[in-house]
């Protein structure tokens, strides 16, 4: 469960531009700030099932956008490289400049 | 002209995927292959103006989600950097392996 939090946490980072307001809400409110179903049912006024209903819709188009942009996935490579690419840099009078490249384009993701 | 084919093509490139099939042939005729809106709407038996309407409503989602999602505009700047980045790296023992890494980022976009 902890697991699919952290995905569906970072496909919501990804792709929540292309979502309704509404799916985004209930998102944020579940996934983001660790409300219950319940919680929400009763802050939207709708039956706990509707909001179930909703998010489960929610979570299987993010998957989708994700099958078809990858963002999250090459993401993660781009990150893994970036890090490695940090250890390799060295002290000469160049790295200070790389560095502060690198940190520019992690800002990017 | 030039530089809005070269920027659709860029979009297409990004977000095709998310095109029905009929919107991305028409776009990759269009765009990609340089034909005409005559030469795709004899191709497919639909009128001119048929595929000129449906051009002109893929053209505009595809900036939408450009709008949303940025990746050709983040795509750029991670270029630009990654540019720079090469001009830096000198020739030490870790280079060859930067060098390595930078061409692994630049396959990610």
């Amino acid at each position: 469960m902890l697991e699919k939090t952290h995905r569906m946490n970072y496909l919501y980072d990804f792709y929540q531009a292309l979502l309704t307001p509404k799916q985004s809400s209930y998102m944020a409110l579940y996934y983001l700030d660790d409300y219950s179903l319940g919680e929400i049912a009763a802050e939207y006024d709708v039956s706990r099932q509707a909001v179930y209903d909703n998010i489960k819709r929610t979570e299987a188009m993010l998957e989708e956008y994700e099958e078809k942009l990858l963002l999250f996935d090459k993401f993660q490579k781009r990150i893994e490289l970036i890090e490695k690419m940090k250890q390799l840099i060295g002290n000469d009078e160049n790295s200070h400049v790389l560095t502060e490249m690198i940190a520019e384009l992690e800002k990017l993701d």
